[in-house]
């Protein structure tokens, strides 16, 4: 990994804290277009009840949405934590130093056409950011980056709104995308797109997240490694007390020439990186699906401390379905103990089959109590079982209107579960208006329990699970 | 395929006609339950507005919702296509016979507890459902089946309510999840539950699949395969006009044992089944989420007659994710040509790389047009380009906001393409109530163009679709 770049002035200070933690920012090139689809990074911040000081900067304004709005950063009532400068390029490095002078701890770079522009003038105005991080100890995100994000604060820097949600990720990527939402699911409690990462990179987050008691699972969206052997020796100390999972792309020549013209970033082989993020301990995730499922899963189920798998379901096709999913990502199909089968016997039909999965369906129809009963019977029963480590729950959405309602029933389960993390997955429709994602939420606003897409998700869930106790020896 | 089963009489029809488009329908043992969750088959035909003929049998009751109740299946006053037969297993092979001798056509067995049981009896009982068959000609789906769909004549057998939607995709299955909706999406156009497949199997439905007008591509839910020799017949010719997908569970040793007991089905080494349907044209797909993008694919996007495929991204970073998966999934990235290099190059900011993927926002931010239209632009130069055979189009779900909106740039650009595909991901979020799914529904009711959940499934649904038309010679 060579790189041209030079060693910045550091105080020692991560500067992350500034990014995630910001007592105060400056909008530097603050728009004065509000409404909906205007991106009005002040507007937003205003909007999310964000409660650190905020400095719209713009000479053309003195007032925006009730703040004072200052013609330069130079003209602020205190040294801000944190600017955002969205301004054409070839102004960046100047404002910069301004910023530097000014005693702002970090400037977010917004613009492209760094490193990653085709033309010489992209490379000389990347050399003199570093320039001036040397000079002036200020530190830089990106450039090419929408910033940071953080929902515990109710703080992003992102012209786009954010969906915040609570939740005890953290992100690092060089995309803003995931500072997003994709396919309704919130991934991020806080993160930063680390965009060019001309210098403040995956090291920095990575330690700062290692402390983070907000913070249970790292996620990583890389496109190149700068400090390639910090990056792995920081990710080997981190990965044995946190899970670090990383989607890392441009692995194909072509995909790694684009990321090139992306972030500017110097990619590396595929396979190099494929055993050296192993041996750190980082979880490497195939695509965007499967580092969602992960981080889902590391940040609300306990980890997995055998491959002893059951399986319940109302659906022995998708039982089947699962116990497939099972071989296929590392984990066994349980055993059932003689108790649980006496204890299942006694309310079955005599013709039923006992086994796992667990096709409950029959059993539910034929028994005394209610039928909801005789499923969270046989969850807690299957869940006493010393021979099973974790179970995948299946079940359709429309028992959300029975009481107690699947959602219910999913946080009881993992509350039962104690240190098995049950995966759960909803087949959905038929009655009613409710979706998966909608019990989702509420199983989540518990802070128990997961449900995963599909069956096969929720078994390559526990799949990784059960590989981190073993590989981190938190067994 | 060792199987002690007799064939059935036939009249020659297929029974799947009287599975998806009965005139008339009895249900035998109708609940007098009513109301939302009573499960109650007749509430719900009266419901979709089903517009063929309802006899409720129960000797019981004499009216139900308005209809008249018949004692017995001899009293109705015709001979009706479709029995669906709800009871205890012991009294099924007697009321089977009974529905042949009424000149019933098909009967649909909901219950559970005959090959899919561990006992004798269930055996037995399997095999006396196979006399009757014999005997009077008579045919039957099941057991264990929730029946049959079809949203083309708002009719379903299910006791829970399906979302039907009108979409040319046939499937048959041996779990009745199918027939319901997975992650809010609606796999099914109409379809079969095969359940344990003792008379009524793949190759029924596969037949009428063949020639059925409403219907473009084939899904196939397999646990086991009975008659496995003119099923792969049956796919070989089938599969040349119209595509076959199919998830095949019951793989490993375990779940071909649970899938035994599930639907009584022997299931065959996972090997030999690969080899075979792969032989006979089938596609065979790896879990549930393929399953559903490649039923959505063949069925709203044309094939892909290379391999040549272009990705327009409002995030580098995900273009970069696309290109990855190309790779894994058989595809190229295309080169653009010179006309389209040219045509970019015009308007884009000097420092910009005009490549593949075509991350083009930094070009929708300089141009002089509305961006949205230096968007469509830059679409509909891609498409027009002899280089590519398809594209993976990337944006975000706020652009909805903004006139005309994704949804109807996704159509727009479907029609442009003519006989090429193009794979759409949009990523969520940001500003206002709109998700990914909400926008999907409105681009499918103008049956041109797919989303898919992640990028990296949009590339591998083009794969398959250039898969296809390689392997079908529909190049």
């Amino acid at each position: 990994m060579k790189r041209p770049k030079k060693t910045p002035a550091r105080d020692g200070a991560n500067p992350m804290k500034a990014l995630l933690e910001p007592e105060s920012v400056a909008v530097i090139g603050a728009s004065r277009q509000t409404g909906e689809t205007s991106l009005n990074i002040v507007e937003n911040l205003l909007g999310y009840d964000y409660g650190g000081r905020i400095y719209p900067v713009n000479p053309k304004a003195k007032e925006l949405l009730g703040l004072n709005v200052y013609p330069s950063i130079k003209d602020l009532p205190e040294k801000v934590d944190l600017a955002v400068l969205s301004t054409p390029r070839h102004l960046v490095p100047g404002l910069i130093r301004e910023c530097g002078e000014a005693g702002v701890r970090v400037v977010i770079v917004v613009g492209q056409g760094f490193r990653d522009a085709k033309d010489e003038e992209g490379e000389q105005l990347h050399q003199e950011i570093l320039q001036v991080v040397e000079e002036t100890g200020v530190r830089v995100l990106g450039p090419n980056t929408i910033g940071s994000a953080n929902a515990f604060l109710n703080f992003s820097t992102s012209f786009a709104k954010n969906q915040l949600e609570r939740i005890p990720v953290g992100l690092a990527c060089q995309t803003g995308i995931f500072l997003g939402r994709i396919h309704g699911q919130g991934l991020i409690g806080k993160g930063v797109d680390l965009g060019n990462a001309a210098d403040i990179d995956f090291v920095d987050a990575m330690e700062y997240f290692e402390t983070d008691p907000q913070v249970k699972v790292i996620a990583l969206h890389i496109e190149g490694i700068p400090r390639g052997e910090k990056f792995l020796r920081t990710a080997e100390r981190v990965s044995k007390k946190k899970p670090i999972i990383a989607l890392k792309t441009g692995n194909s020549g072509r995909a790694a020439q684009s990321a090139m013209s992306h972030t500017g970033s110097l990619v590396g082989k595929s396979e190099t990186w494929d055993a050296a993020l192993k041996q750190s301990g980082v979880i490497r995730v195939q695509d965007i699906d499967e580092l969602m499922d992960l981080a889902k899963a590391f940040a609300f189920l306990p980890l997995m401390k055998g491959k002893r798998t059951a399986i319940i379901t109302l659906s022995g096709g998708m039982g089947i379905a699962s116990l497939d999913a099972l071989d296929r990502y590392g984990l066994e199909p349980a055993e059932l103990s003689p108790e649980t089968r006496n204890r299942l016997e006694e309310i079955a039909p005599s013709w039923f089959v006992i086994g796992n999965p667990l096709d409950i369906w029959p059993v539910m129809m034929v028994a005394d109590a209610p039928w909801v009963d005789t499923y969270r019977m046989a969850i807690h029963t299957l869940l006493a079982d010393p021979q099973i480590d974790g179970l995948i729950l299946i079940g359709p959405t429309w028992m959300e209107y029975i009481s107690p309602g699947i959602s219910e029933i999913i946080v009881e389960a993992s509350e039962d579960a104690k240190n098995k993390p049950v995966a759960s997955w909803l087949y959905e429709g038929w009655l009613f208006d409710i979706n998966d994602v909608d019990i989702e939420l509420k199983v989540r606003s518990k802070g128990k329990g997961a449900i995963f897409p599909s069956p096969e998700r929720a078994a390559r869930a526990l799949g990784r699970l059960a590989e981190y106790a073993e590989l981190s020896g938190k067994k």
